[in-house]
């Protein structure tokens, strides 16, 4: 068995060489990075060129099936395995992809149990977003104005997304949704690379500044709110990208039905509630100004103390509905339904 | 009567020499700029060097009052008037203080008439701000944790400002209160010049974006709310920069006081309620990425639409008290407290 040609959004396989879509270049610049060794895809995670973690998981097998098919030997092979497992610890994706490698290396017909294992990870991935996004679509009435924030699409995961997968497929559907893009700082996945995705996909879209959504809301012209999320608790708490529960907030607030799509791998049956989530501080330069992708300015004095979660906490009770790849389910039915 | 020396954060008289402090190198360089002729201020307001709707009259004021210094005659005054006058249609105290000059320049006396009435600008200006930070301090208990939003400060106005003006006040009381200050997208004034001002200070604060607003209040490390008005209704209801009625919003949700702070001047009586103060639409350049008094970046995907207004509007029922110059009111008070 080999892997010739397979393509995603942001990763593409033709004729058995690897290439990712450099997403630091994004939305200016569109450049495809050739991997031929390890080596090049520990560079793109690192810098982020390639992000999300289900994305990364995706790569880093892959890259793994194109050593083996360029004759590279098992012991060489269990290195590579080793190396990209550690290239980013908090990504779960990655750790768990590298796992079932790891395995196939272990039985006699090593190769094409390894390579089959390697397309069957970026299968799955694209059938667990395709799962979300029907489920998701089926709520969807005709012309909804829907809100979204951070990056949950194709740049994020090998398939159409989570949140933003729910989206596109409505709008496959023929339901002509319309989007509100929170620019979603300090890092500015919505309108860096978001507002990309819907151009690339002709989907209709208004970028805002992220407090800006109240008075969208206000005036009417929202009628539904979908974002990802990065952990969900026991009890339907989450944890997704900071801003996220001023969103919920506010959803309340207008009675906007407000939804969470991910995969099920996302629960977290052991976490009992939202405060058990730890939430991780990130640097301060991040919100003193812009830095890396599109280029660098500050704006903040030197050294201005700065508050930056990466994440917030959002409790279950402003949440009507979680879209997870085996259906829809309420706060009561969230850890069943992820089993 | 002459004008020979006087200062404020942002605007001086050295021996008789109007300066003003360049806002367009803000924080990272601290250029004040000689006025000595009209076409002097009318760039540094068309520039956004000075900005504040108070602070830009007293500028203009002050710049009549040099050239009548330096010997201009009356038709060569009343053309300085006019022309100011017009450099900034929608800041009314602009247009009031070019009016009180016109009206000094028909008296006999029309020299010290004139000059005095500069310097009267800037004195009330000044006490204007001194009589809200007074009202609102009487409110704030020692250690508070104030968030507040945009720039409300010395760089608005003649005096200490507003909301800030309030926070400033609290901390030479000796009340030692802790600022949260929103970063305001898309113009950053809060992480450009309430974080540089607040340093100038010595005031502890924390730089955030915007949407960790909610976040903080959750974790119950916000105590209070205070903004400006760009314009209060008769019934309480009022318009100020994007971002404020999500605060309110949140703030209610959270059981968090929000108090608005303005020169009573403010209070449009003959506006019923917040659906009749119209809201600016700026340019979707702004959202885009970063321009102007920084540097210049762009990270949206080119033409990206764009919706921003620069205002929105908070319901009376969401603020928990007006400060004005006059006192501090409730809802049904506001416009009696205005007279």
């Amino acid at each position: 068995m080999t892997v010739q040609d397979l393509e995603s959004l942001a990763l593409r396989m033709v004729d058995g060489r690897l290439e990712l879509l450099d997403q630091t270049g994004l939305p200016t610049e569109q450049r495809w990075l050739a991997c031929a060794a390890v080596d090049d895809v520990l560079d793109a995670i690192g810098r982020l060129a390639v992000r999300g973690a289900p994305l990364i998981g995706v790569a880093a097998a892959l890259l793994v099936a194109v050593r083996a098919q360029a004759g590279d030997g098992r012991a060489e092979l269990e290195q590579a395995i080793v190396r990209l497992r550690a290239a980013r610890p908090t990504a779960v994706n990655l750790a768990h992809a590298m796992d079932r490698l790891r395995r196939a290396l272990q039985a006699d017909d090593w190769h094409g149990r390894l390579v089959g294992e390697a397309l069957a990870i970026f299968k799955e991935d694209v059938a667990l977003c395709d799962a979300i996004a029907e489920h998701g679509a089926a709520l969807i009435a005709p012309g909804e104005r829907i809100l979204t924030h951070c990056n949950t699409g194709g740049l994020a995961t090998a398939g159409v997304g989570t949140a933003l997968g729910v989206i596109r497929r409505a709008h496959d559907q023929g339901k002509n949704p319309q989007v509100w893009v929170d620019e979603t700082r300090p890092l500015l996945q919505g309108g860096r690379l978001t507002a990309w995705e819907l151009e690339q996909l002709d989907i209709p879209y208004r970028l805002i500044v992220d407090s800006a959504a109240a008075a969208v809301m206000a005036a009417g012209e929202c009628d539904r709110i979908i974002v990802g999320a990065d952990r969900i608790a026991a009890n339907g708490d989450f944890a997704n990208k900071i801003g996220t529960y001023s969103l919920a907030v506010l959803a309340a607030h207008h009675d906007i039905p407000f939804f969470v799509a991910a995969p099920a791998t996302t629960v977290d049956a052991a976490c009992a509630n939202g405060a058990a989530i730890p939430i991780e501080q990130r640097a301060a330069e991040e919100v003193h100004g812009v830095s890396g992708s599109v280029g660098s300015l500050r704006w903040s004095p030197t050294g201005a103390p700065v508050h930056n979660p990466a994440f917030d906490v959002t409790p279950a009770a402003l949440v009507s509905g979680w879209i997870l790849d085996s259906g829809v389910y309420d706060g009561r039915q969230v850890v069943a339904g992820a089993h």
